[in-house]
């Protein structure tokens, strides 16, 4: 903190289990995430490297090695993992995370079909060598579940030995947990977190009004993925009630 | 300008009091802040530091010495002076404002409430000090003032010594002079640009269109304010005409 | 590739004349510049500096130069032709496209008018320094063309030596091919299509939803602009079915 400003102190610091911020990147250069982390990584718990980006960036080795040493834990987007199980390539994925040294997986089944026995059982297997993230929710916005059916496989996924249950929303943030318009399912929510600790949970949130809402609703100390990196700084400022949106809220 | 080409030649340079440019800067780092403004410098006059995100960014002397070394002024959101007024910490205030030598400062109440005599004392007090800029205008899409009381509230700062009187948009450009459409409520800014020279006003317009608006009804030499970034040098170049929105108002 | 993943083997790389990106520059500095075709590079064909940007940013020699260097073609948006033929400079331009070294250059009349004649007079005149990219359709929404009168002209732009044909969308994505919600005029794309090879015409695309429609309906070698700097890795992941919209489309 620059000033002695007294703040809304139950905000975590780093290592944390809750209250943390996951960081959507699109790709990003070496030297964009090293100015960029310079100031946000305090305030970061993971990086994404979203979808299939990580296939196709230069310096992969290095950009992860970078974004480590600034204290950062970095992860492959569920669209890879699905890619690989596509190409019955699950043992090739379990090489490739070992080989860049990833200690998290994250496990989906937004894009393609999996019955979802045979995704828990990917869970549980992924469970043995890392720390399994796993989510729930369609990218497609014609495809819902009804809520009992959404909270019975998260249930399943939690069983199998995933440690945050993410929810889906996409970079736009305008599916899974939210309408068309952006809005949280409040209905969804409540469901989810009558069954789960909030810690176990990590709702993707990308817009502001997304974060604050959470924040406002479940604590400084939510989950919250999908950030984007211009808005780190921004999302931590809303967590200690130093922005318009949750300042009253907080003080 | 890197050819020969005349241009609409009332575009005023640095330093001026009018066409001023006001970046608002979400948290960026010393890095991304160099590289921006060895490009973007020329053309901006202010950069504020929104909001909040003075407390929490790291290196924050470094950053408005390495800003003010670009030959651009520097000053804290409106909402940092309202959360330290809410801890009755005004003069706090004050001595942190000179410790980091910035010679503008922003008085608000766009979120908490302050009776507008009081609103006017701060003004009076600081601009002892500083250059005052106040504000006018709720963040909340729900408040909304008659135009005349707004007008009114205007007056009263200005005699209380506010230099320039900023019209509240947000970081979206969705409230104040706005509707949620974004469009300028065109009532409300003819009763201000009755009383008031254009001199005098700062426009937020972080969207486009709303730029393109105000160059076309005031003139290039418009303030401006709450400019992304990464729009400095397309705002120049509607206040010179060369972009489409504005290419034939000026030719 | 980072992995050894079997992917969509008909990608296209550089050079080629199918399956270009071009992206759309708003006046990055040198180093931004620097750092983002560090990563992006062996996916961008072109950038187009924005409308009239090149005239104001400082260091353009240098910038022309370094993207050069990256193996990047790069040349002046259309509407800084425009406002030199507003100006009766056109032999100051072909000397301005000639001092820069330049090898590309744009003709439109999306903002000033120009009898057609006189449009494909000047593109036979560019023809035969530089490789000519001319654009169809108004920046205007309210201007719009019948197909029929949309096709002809491009016939007759094709004739006079235009090698790409760049169908207009502005940074917004909202004119041109699209209507107001950004979605494609899908009786004028398949005009065009009738008339035309896809290699021969460029579609500026700046929206995900807009350049994944293309990829599926066109194939991952459609040429398109006004790509975001941000969004290039992105784009070719939608090229390559590494991204949601596109997976399941290539395998």
């Amino acid at each position: 903190m620059n000033f002695n400003l007294p703040l809304n102190t139950d905000r975590l610091n780093k290592p944390r289990m809750n209250g943390v911020t996951m960081v959507l990147d699109k790709g990003l250069s070496i030297k964009e995430t090293e100015f960029f982390l310079e100031n946000a990584a305090p305030y970061i718990d993971f990086i994404k490297l979203g979808w299939g980006t990580a296939v196709i960036v230069p310096n992969l080795e290095t950009k992860i090695k970078l974004i480590q040493s600034f204290g950062v834990d970095v992860y492959f987007g569920g669209t890879l993992f699905e890619i690989f199980i596509l190409k019955n390539m699950f043992k090739d994925y379990i090489s490739i995370v070992k080989k860049f040294n990833l200690k998290h997986v994250e496990v989906s089944d937004g894009t393609i079909s999996i019955e979802h026995s045979d995704k828990c059982d990917y869970i549980k297997q992924l469970a043995l060598d890392f720390t399994v993230f796993s989510e729930v929710g369609s990218k497609d916005e014609k495809v819902e579940f009804g809520i009992e059916k959404w909270v019975e496989m998260m249930e399943h996924e939690y069983a199998a030995g995933s440690q945050k249950l993410i929810i889906e929303a996409r970079e736009a943030g305008n599916v899974g947990i939210y309408n068309d318009k952006g809005e949280v399912k409040t209905d969804l929510m409540e469901a989810i977190l009558n069954k789960f600790s909030a810690e176990n949970i990590l709702w993707e949130a990308p817009a502001k009004s997304q974060q604050s809402w959470f924040i406002k609703k479940i604590g400084a100390n939510v989950n919250l993925g999908n950030i984007s990196p211009t808005e780190v700084i921004s999302l931590e400022t809303l967590r200690l009630g130093l922005r318009s949106d949750t300042l009253l809220h907080f003080h």
